[in-house]
């Protein structure tokens, strides 16, 4: 075929694999596995250019692709026959700008690695998830990540400054310019971050950086319930304002299942109760004595029946066991056996009430289901994961149903049933359902502009049949 | 006319007017000002889609409207016969949430009118510009507004939570949802902002806000030069890190002139130099000595040669004697005579480098030129504002050649043409001229998919003749 040849020519043996190309087709979940006709992993825009203008010319689909961490089979194709592009070998990472506060890197930048080159300068970039040691910039950005210091710090479209992207028929659009404002028309940069290879593949990012913290403070608290919980979250937003840079909570049943099936973890309380909440304060201003502050706060707190047990880390060893509770949750759960996972948000006010009615709502469709919310208090993201009745091995029929019954209570609650995973091939039906006609028909609108022929990453975002409806 | 008929039928007497409509169909700057078919000053949601359906099947172009404070004449027709649409009407403001930090607004809330609502909770919608007193929530969405807290809390863009939107052709987006997270598919409420009323008609919006601040900080500062003020900026930004919620810089050319136009106003230190800042910092925390942080840090920056002179407010009055130094630089220039004002961004290293070059460039066009730049040094944003050299009563035939030389300068420096103040339809030429075919391609591409009859606020953004070029 033509466009192999092509492909091979333009990249090189190193540059275009046609075999063993199994861990770039099968996403993380292993939802989706289609042979492609190719991986394509260029060194440079140029070479990201040429991809995509024999791909067009050919017809033939391309999908981006990352570290392949998609919780939402995005970044592999969902038919046999496409053009994978990786953008694994374009992992440069420019001289750190101390000035500017940024630092501009290639797609395929590892997240763990400007993590790293950027706090040598006493700097850090403010986003942190599970995935950031494969995860890449370019991926990031395209499904728009949030993390656990997004109440801080923002989502990847508060974190990028300039973007270069490459158009479906291969030109190169240089919005690399490193500026909080530019109001020169429509802000692109932000419509390409979320647009998950749909519109265009990002090839370069300037990143906003932020000064290191030279301090930080850690509790546990545990909290009667989720009510109770809105309101002390609430209460250390407006008490400790800006130092705070996460807000994470879970629950009683994903702390029992963490504590059973995850050896080597700490709890660092003496009361178990309903909810708890990781707090972490930093700043990146010497002279405050945050540990003082929390525990002030604290025992407010505990003095209003805010929380019933707390502790505040006393060393970095005990702040790692706290995170590692919250971190090991997912873990904690898959361990557990089968399990189907959501990731929602609800407008923080209506949180308690949201899990009241899903323990209802659910155990209607599943008798003794087990619900795991745990996440995000501060912008009400709920990683909202479920395990089948103690004893079933899974979820029978009713697994169709019971993630409806929460996507639709999410948005029904003015939330959304896609909080920071994006959509994916996974959740495209689901839009379809849950969002309103006008929407969709935006969203429609904007695919057929800026890919006329739907030949980036197609069934992503919009079904693959039939997008331009 | 059927459509001012069916307009007048469709809003009553005082939500159609046809006449004494001057104060609409004219800009702030006086630049543009045509006979509109008529005023449509809707009260609802569903009456701003039965103008634009109305207009739609009529043919006729629509400009939507808010405190019409643009700077660019982005919010009056460009042509007679259109229908201005004045959002002034809608300015419900619902309850404060003051759990999810949010409020919902309609769009033609006045800002000053949103500040004092959300502050009797303790809380701050952190948006502050000149034009607050009249600038409309709808029009600080539709040009994305940034001002002078940018660089701690974002621009409007950072700022919207969930959107509610009436497309050209009548229909209503209810993206109302007040979320953080929402990666359901494209980021329309990002695409909305800034989109300058071009591509819908923003009706709603769910208003993201911060804990109110307890205690303040404020110091003037003398600097040698620019270089040292880039260098003293970043390291107030790494010192003071979260504090800092304003970085405001001017010149003493501009000093200058306020000084001996504008009365009552003091000058608080005894050097003078060649630029200055006001630095404030805030915190919602309690306990918290700011005063003594900034103290500190300016001795710092003395013994190290970074500051000339400086001094930290002692008290509200003394605060407000500072502010007013930077707030009323506009009018110092304006007593002044004749201006030509710029609206420019440059990288934040740069910004030295780049004024110095421009006093060098622009002398060559005109010689004696006087250059008064001053902004927000966190990001660059630079008020690049010029006076005719003394003596001499305008710029003669040079004020187009002496803005394309500082346009394309910022442009080839990486910064923006345009920073906060948007497009409008003072900057399309430029727009064509300085950004690139794929920019202006993709941005006729978003234009057309979304406004294919080119009826809403046409010659905004995209020349109007022809923007599907």
């Amino acid at each position: 075929m033509a466009l192999e040849q092509d492909l091979a020519a333009l990249l090189g043996p190193k540059g275009w694999l046609t075999e063993d190309t199994g861990s770039y087709q099968t996403d993380w979940l292993k939802l989706q596995s289609h042979a492609p006709l190719g991986v394509a992993r260029p060194q440079s825009t140029a070479e990201v250019a040429g991809v995509m203008r024999l791909a067009h010319a050919a017809g033939v689909p391309v999908t981006p692709q990352g570290g392949n961490t998609s919780l939402c089979a995005g970044a592999v194709p969902g038919a046999p026959g496409h053009v994978i592009l990786s953008l694994s070998r374009m992992n440069k990472i420019e001289p750190v700008d101390p000035l500017a506060f940024s630092v501009t890197v290639e797609a395929g930048a590892v997240l763990a690695s400007v993590h790293q080159i950027v706090e040598a300068h006493d700097l850090i970039f403010p986003m942190h998830l599970g995935a950031e040691g494969s995860a890449q910039i370019g991926g990031l950005i395209a499904t728009n990540a949030g993390g656990s210091h997004a109440l801080r710090y923002g989502m990847m479209q508060d974190l990028v400054l300039g973007l270069e992207v490459v158009t479906p028929d291969g030109r190169i659009w240089n919005g690399l310019r490193p500026l909080l404002k530019d109001n020169a028309g429509y802000q692109l940069r932000r419509l390409f971050c979320g647009s998950e290879g749909t519109l265009g593949v990002v090839t370069r990012a300037a990143l906003r950086l932020y000064p290191a913290p030279v301090s930080r403070a850690t509790a546990l608290l545990a909290v009667e319930d989720f009510e109770t919980l809105v309101r002390l979250g609430a209460g250390l937003r407006r008490d400790l304002g800006e130092f705070i840079s996460a807000l994470e909570f879970f629950c009683e049943s994903g702390l029992e299942m963490l504590l059973r099936n995850v050896s080597g973890l700490d709890y660092p309380l003496s009361e178990r109760t309903r909810a708890y909440v990781l707090v972490e304060l930093s700043t990146s201003a010497r002279g405050i004595d945050l540990s003082s502050m929390l525990e002030e706060a604290l025992g407010a707190a505990f003095e209003t029946g805010l929380i019933v047990d707390g502790a505040v880390a006393a060393n970095d060893t005990q702040r790692a066991a706290m995170w590692h509770l919250r971190e090991e949750m997912p873990e904690g759960q898959r361990l557990e056996g089968a399990q189907v996972k959501h990731d929602i948000s609800v407008p923080v006010a209506g949180l308690s009430q949201f899990i009241d009615a899903m323990e209802a709502e659910l155990e209607v469709i599943l008798p003794g289901v087990r619900l795991n919310p745990f996440g995000h208090l501060g912008d009400g993201n709920i990683h909202f994961n479920l395990s089948p009745p103690a004893g079933m091995p899974d979820f029978g029929d009713n697994k169709a149903a019971l993630s409806y019954c929460l996507y639709r209570s999410a948005e029904q609650a003015g939330g959304s049933f896609a909080a920071e995973h994006g959509l994916g091939r996974s959740k495209t039906t689901f839009a379809q359902q849950l969002r309103s006609p006008e929407e969709r028909d935006l969203m429609a609108a904007v695919k057929r502009a800026l890919d006329p022929e739907n030949l980036l990453n197609p069934g992503v975002i919009l079904p693959a049949e039939n997008p331009q409806e």
